[in-house]
């Protein structure tokens, strides 16, 4: 199968640097964020209005692509399983699904809460929420 | 931004061979399909059983990528929409999002309920669903 290009749509922009401090985040949520959009997008980006819950694709860039298993919560103590049962995102294609509320808009920039990423952290898609939301 | 190199990890089986008849599925749903794992992730999918409900990534690989703004619904009568607002398959990154069940497993082969994808669309991602479904 011949590989495709992906052409990141946007930058996530947060006051979270390093992997290690967004897994702290835990159950607490991630801080909220931006998402700077790139100018070229913007127009895919006309009806966005504060207040709507949103899917954002990101591309997890520090993830391992090579891994297919891992200890669920990195608790060795738990058997592996297969990544694609997880959300681990180490993962062959690391493509990370957040849902989102937007806080407000200023540009060609996003205000999201609820995106679990770190600072330059590319952006792939963003879809409406079309049902009930999933959980994270 | 550089751009960002995806490795399909399977593709979809199907009997539905051409968009249009995709289209014309609506709301009565896909007919069930099978996701032909490549043998090489087959160890991530090793938890994966009959019944689970999954959320699969797919590359929509007939889409114009070119495409900012679509008419909802392929309806003239409606105003332009930026498609980051729509779930039209045009946009710059067409990443398909698909809430399935699992009817049953054949080795590298799953066969899955609500995937609606034509025949040769390649799959990028599994991942478990968390929470309460998304409606598609």
């Amino acid at each position: 199968m011949s590989d495709l290009l992906l052409r990141p749509v946007g930058t996530v922009s947060s006051p979270v640097a390093r992997p290690e401090d967004a897994v702290r985040q835990g159950d607490e949520g991630a801080p909220d964020c931006w998402i700077v959009l790139d100018a070229a997008v913007v127009d895919a980006a006309a009806q966005i209005a504060a207040g709507d819950r949103m899917i954002v694709l990101t591309w997890l860039h520090a993830a391992d692509r090579s891994v297919l298993q891992v200890h669920p919560r990195d608790d060795p103590g738990r058997p592996l399983c297969g990544v694609f049962s997880t959300r681990a995102q180490h993962r062959p294609n690391p493509i990370g699904l957040h849902t989102v509320e937007v806080l407000g808009l200023d540009g060609a920039r996003l205000h999201v809460r609820g995106l679990e990423a770190i600072d330059g952290t590319p952006v792939l898609d963003l879809k409406p929420v079309l049902g009930p939301v999933e959980g994270r």
